[in-house]
């Protein structure tokens, strides 16, 4: 049996631990891996474009482990009352090539990506950043604001979404989780929420070039997280912030980054930094108060790989046997592949159909997924 | 939820139908996409290597429907009891993004090799083809045995392996299936096997470049369904046969085979032809009784599209709801993707962890797998 992780298993396991607990220890296993950013096998990920939205693959493998995330990005799919993003991944076992584990990652997706957004911005930000402006407040929103307020010390959000309604939810989400020390200001216009700003945070979701924010917003020594334009022809920022001659951009991976990033609307020679250069102490994030930084960042498959082996390892920690599905056969004869699949008709000849409710009746009711008692887990 | 088809339904489904019915089934739609072959996005396969396998993936689209194939290769997983091929794919929803089906596709990925064997077949091998020499009797010697029995009406089929246990295993599994008009027989050499014979099938394992055919062994009109060559330094035939001057050399994909198949041990401008052109009329499979042909298979994307497409239709072609996984969220409202993963936390501080027990019994146990009952399918 494969492991599986389901909807309700993460949400048991996200519930079981706390978002914001959840965030910062997947940030701890990110900053791991790419601290060890050499050790992995690495490609711009297989988008399969619509003029609707993109399916994507993103595979990676540090020799022991190996992973690939499907995600897609449909921002029209909310008009429908469906998600614009939706994901899944499976882990694998480099040795054998067998999965492991296949999990949910729409809601995974959502929280490694705040994780990473934290982590990035905990070396590029002012250590006395205090102010968030988050400009788009749809389903990434709130894993932002969590992962800010826990990880960064964020105490005042300003919130703006062209669509109000959005603001509201994730206003009313917020007050939900009583987070203490957590001023949160609606605004008006991109250019209110960014006022007074340390770091801006724009997580929107339109296909296309748009302008979010322009250089009359920015302030020397702001650090802006730019995580909505993940896909080429979608943009956020206006170019000329990027090339402000106080600006460091930073990225995850720079040939998936100018696909994909903000700098795919500068000339393919544009000075990045790589994330794992400032994790290992190779490069310097920001050299002053006054710098201007961006992280540039569209979602890598090691932040994936990273999210699902800690997913793997929580789900494994318990004292039952994890949920699992049939997805690989086990054989008695690893050379039988026929026999395992035909056992059940035995004798019977091929070439007419087999009775069916005869063969049906003849075996035991396999269960697919074994689910352990959710009041054991606790114990 | 997603459709799910495991091993165990896959099981049910071929049991079914019958494994002739299902590869002949199987062919036909997999023509029937070749035929359209423009119509599809086309890239190599994204491979992941090791010292001990590859693991792959395997997307492509029409722009209606999405399908991706995981597959590993690892010959040395047998010793340890284990496949040395395991698969699953996924088809979606191009529109949406979102999964329709996860399926197995170990069984699956064995029935389609022998499918698409036996599609080229009957356009490249001798229409008086009846003897079969069949090198390799592991794991997909069954289907290809039973495919080229049942749509090409071979006759009589030569059998040999380094392994004499994975030859009685063949004989042994096709005796049961009592397939009448097929003679078997087992032979002590390559050469021995290939003697006489119209067709040769080669589906070894070693992850090497083998020399399984030589020159010599190859007779005037003569088609060779090479499979088992079918990754970067896994090749199975010796360069020469390929560069006979009667010899006609078709494949799926020619970006892809050029990386993979026999081919690979040639110049890059050495010509080849595409299988859909041979299906559309485009180009000819076989000029004449003498020529050679040269099935050079690798196994591309399509076919696992076509083969998906199959499965989803077969498995949703009941009376009763297909097994499901909950893959995928189903919210309210799809820009709360936060409140759908805390829903169940509800007012409760972040902060520190809930009480997990207690929350476990506030909710109704979720069944991940609907599963129908096995006798109602039949009726």
């Amino acid at each position: 049996m494969v492991d599986y992780i389901g909807v309700e298993r993460v949400q048991e396991l996200v519930t079981r631990i706390g978002p914001a607990r959840f965030i910062e220890a997947l940030a701890t296993e990110i900053e791991h891996d790419y601290r060890r950013w050499r050790e992995f096998e690495k490609s711009p990920r297989h988008a399969t474009h619509s003029t609707v939205g993109v399916i994507e693959l993103m595979p990676t493998s540090d020799g022991r482990l190996y992973s690939f995330k499907y995600v897609n990005g449909h921002p029209k799919n909310t008009a429908a009352g469906l998600l614009t993003v939706t994901a899944f991944g499976v882990l694998s076992d480099v040795e054998t090539g067998y999965p492991l584990l296949l999990s949910e990652m729409t809601f995974t997706t959502a929280l490694r990506t705040a994780a990473m957004s934290a982590l990035a911005a905990r070396r590029m930000a002012r250590p006395d950043s205090r102010v968030m402006a988050l400009i788009g407040n749809g389903a990434q929103s709130e894993f932002q604001a969590i992962a800010f307020n826990h990880m960064l010390g964020i105490r005042e959000l300003r919130l703006y979404d062209t669509d109000s309604r959005a603001t509201l939810k994730l206003e009313r989400n917020l007050l939900k989780l009583g987070l203490r020390d957590l001023r949160v200001v609606r605004c008006s216009s991109v250019a209110e929420a960014v006022t007074g700003a340390d770091i801006v945070t724009t997580v929107t979701a339109d296909k296309c070039n748009a302008v979010i924010l322009t250089p009359a917003m920015i302030q020397p020594g702001m650090h802006i997280n730019a995580v909505g334009g993940d896909c080429p022809g979608k943009t956020e920022l206006h170019a000329d912030i990027l090339r402000r001659p106080d600006a460091r951009v930073i990225v995850e991976f720079a040939p998936q980054c100018r696909i994909e990033g903000e700098i795919q609307q500068l000339e393919e020679w544009f000075p990045v930094t790589e994330l794992s250069d400032v994790l290992t102490g190779k490069a310097v994030a920001r050299a002053s108060a006054e710098e201007v930084t961006v992280f540039d960042s569209v979602g890598f498959a090691l932040t994936d790989f990273s999210a699902l082996r800690y997913l793997h390892r929580l789900n494994r920690d318990q004292r039952v046997a994890p949920a699992g599905i049939d997805l690989v056969p086990e054989l008695d004869d690893p050379k039988d592949l026929f026999g395992g699949l035909t056992h059940q008709i035995a004798d019977r000849p091929l070439q007419s159909p087999v009775n069916w409710s005869s063969v049906a009746a003849d075996r035991p009711r396999a269960v697919d997924i074994r689910r352990a008692a959710d009041s054991r887990l606790g114990s």
